[in-house]
């Protein structure tokens, strides 16, 4: 799947040293555990220098405090970037529709398309979007009245955007993903909950990128709001009236219920669970699994259910760690008042 | 978005008493914390009476005993109540597909549709199934072979609903959400699975809402069952033969597994899990992340990774905290003891 | 929804042995808990007998050790394979589109179709892309761009699978599942991410499964593997690089962060989480809810957030549950040391 290239033009297109033969032929990357004989890989950590020496890798992409190897190898400042603009030249035409729109997208009235966009078939665009220039969507993908999509924006198939969701310039959504639905809100009326409307919106700034499956639900009455380069990983729900800060990090299947807020540069790893109407600080980082129940502020790193900061949930871990040793010491405690006190009453007889 | 009004006749429309221009004009609602001048907020909790006073509100919706705010107000019994009659009120029409069906929609033979239903584009309607009256079926639905669906429904796009599926009255199922796939069943043969055949069916009463990408799974041989009024998030799963009770509530990515069965009034909140095969009673509440193992009483709280009752979690959690105490009491005794034994040793040498 | 048979018929079919009228014309099959009268219903676990007994099952499958009920019996050497070939029996023909491709689907150039594939409306399959015999794909389904699917395969509504995934023979894929999409990766700059292009893929095994709303991303630069067999519930997030070896049990909400590994027959069970880059050896079993941190050997049993081996992990919950005991030897031994003191004092005065 990728064009072969040679291990000269790989240094250079990296801007890396290298180490070797240039003309040696190289077929493409992959991790350390699967590497083939045609193929170049990387190392980063010192603990796995040994399992790259024995690779039959052709090549190693390498930090130059590791590049003691036997092997070809391209010495660089900074690997994983070195990587990234290897598959950047590596990577294939995506598969998008034409510029132009499918016959068989449904395109509602007072809808603007900027230049160039691309409109895939069976695509429902209501009345009233406006999509941006160069902007791209895929097959079944369901724009709602008034929305807007910036330019340079990437809707995968299957993607649904609900009436009135504003988004940003160079947004990629990917398949499946739902903005804008009504958020969880009802009011308790004699045992039976009674809906109460969202009319508030969504709002996705510039640069922000929404995985597979992802949920981000409208506000009750304002926004809910994504700030601008925020990446967002697959199975994501977002409660209505969120606002999650700039440049966050929300890994595979978080949630983070309504009204919480989040600052910039905000870290929840895979799992991690916010409680409504918190605020969690500029970049907090919180471990996969967690779940985070109160405020939490700046620079904070947090773990557990629920979460403590780090420092006190391992004191927490080491307390009961030590617990079996307090038990034995205070057998031993036992024992010694025995005889103490069988000491004591032979004296006292 | 939302049509001005006056103060004077919001305090009208929610049926309140009004403390202030009757002709101040409001622009909008938003939280205390995002307020702008011209609009109104709410206030409920007196923790936020300071914020509230300080913010730029216009007006505030407020229970009488906080009503003592320089601001204009509006002294409401229901202060909920009264913003969900407003956002009623505020709403714009929601963009649902024309009554009739869209010459894209597919329908199949013996398809019954009710007086004004509204079919969107690319829907796709499978033989023998049978859709209330004025129920509204968004772009890229697709209903499976026989399955009804009652009167008022409304399914947003891209909904999957298989065949033989049983919906009842005024059911909103939002965007992506997948009711009576397979349920998740096998023979273990000679280490491989074999699959078990769900040949059973799922079953909404009336008035259950079900969030976006939520998947309800059909039954092996009987029903999955969602109870009357209740309401489902985004991203939840409940396993086949589950039955779930009537005004239960089941905040986002909880997961239940099969055959659990709930009593009315349960509260689930974000992320819980449920294990197969147990009783959860009537008005149980789950706090956010638990994962419930086993039955559990009426009215019981849970919480906890196992779910523990709230006297018994709360009881842990401070026997944890007490433990360091404990360990400097018994650092104390060895000293304490040590004493006594070399007084003892001297006298008795 | 079942057709009628009768009891002689169906111990023919389950090849038990029958201790009742054959002429007992049975309608259907349910769980002992919500059994009607003329229904079947099964007992594996001595637990239920009582259950059974009073129940108004018409007759029950029975393993030979409970067989003494005075209900109509089936008694069978596997009662759970018994009910699976009842239930296929009974279950009526899948409402698949028919054989052909449907007029509204939209085939791109070099589309390779096996023989007797089956298309339903609204499907888009790209350029290059290749179907096996047989294979049936339901509507609104999107099929990127040079990938495969083998022979038998069954892809309900929405399914959406990106560019050059290659899936085996007979896989059933749930719907709205999304297969192939971009793995969550970045480089950080100056504060903003940067995406690295993911120009690997999906491969899929033979005989997998994949529940609605699933998620699997493609590799980063190699592959992300499913192995033969594999049976993945709804709602399951597998990150970029994730190898599941064969005959593995994903249940639902399980999420696998990137380049971690699993041997053969591991099982995971709902919500579970995996941390990327660690190796979690054959035979595997992980409780539900648990989170896994670190490579775990093979048949090991774990649970907890962070999860340990079984025994670590009763021990620990031991230890916390005896810690209230632990508190009460204290404050004894804590009067005996002061009375120890006392009657040392009494005695040196």
């Amino acid at each position: 799947m990728m064009a072969a290239m040679k291990l000269g033009q790989i240094a250079e297109l990296v801007n890396g040293e290298l180490r070797g033969d240039p003309q040696l032929p190289i077929s493409g990357a992959a991790p350390i555990s699967r590497v083939g004989n045609s193929q170049l890989t990387w190392l980063t950590d010192p603990a796995y220098r040994e399992q790259v020496q024995k690779s039959p890798a052709a090549a190693v992409l390498v930090r130059r405090e590791l590049a003691d190897l036997t092997k070809p190898m391209i010495i660089c400042t900074d690997v994983e970037m070195a990587l990234s603009r290897l598959l950047n030249a590596w990577a294939p035409p995506l598969p998008h529709p034409p510029v132009g729109i499918d016959s068989r997208a449904v395109i509602g009235t007072q809808v603007e398309l900027g230049e160039d966009v691309a409109i895939g078939p069976n695509v429902v665009i209501q009345n009233g979007a406006s999509i941006g220039a160069r902007t791209i969507i895929h097959a079944g993908c369901f724009i709602g009245e008034q929305s807007v999509i910036g330019d340079d924006g990437l809707l995968w198939p299957n993607v649904v955007i609900r009436e009135r969701t504003q988004i940003g310039q160079r947004v990629i959504i990917h398949p499946n993903a739902v903005i804008g639905a009504d958020g969880f809100g009802y009011l308790m009326q004699n045992g039976e909950f009674k809906k109460i409307p969202h009319i508030g919106r969504v709002r996705i700034e510039d640069d922000v990128e929404i995985g597979a499956g992802s949920c981000i639900d409208r506000a009750k009455c304002d926004e809910t709001v994504i700030g601008r380069g925020t990446k967002i990983d697959n199975l994501v729900q977002i409660g209505h009236n969120v606002h999650v800060g700039p440049h966050c990090c929300l890994i595979a299947q978080v949630g983070i219920a309504g009204s919480t807020e989040l600052g910039h540069h905000v870290m929840l790893a895979g799992k991690v669970g916010l409680k409504d109407n918190i605020r969690i600080g500029n970049g907090v980082q919180v471990a996969a699994c967690s779940c985070v129940s109160a405020n939490v502020n700046d620079g904070e790193i947090m773990l557990g259910v629920p979460a403590q900061s780090k420092s006190s949930y391992f004191r927490e871990r080491a307390t009961i760690n030590r617990y079996s040793r307090l038990w034995d010491q205070v057998r031993e405690l036992m024992n010694r008042v025995e005889q103490l006190e069988a000491a004591n009453h032979s004296k006292t007889c």
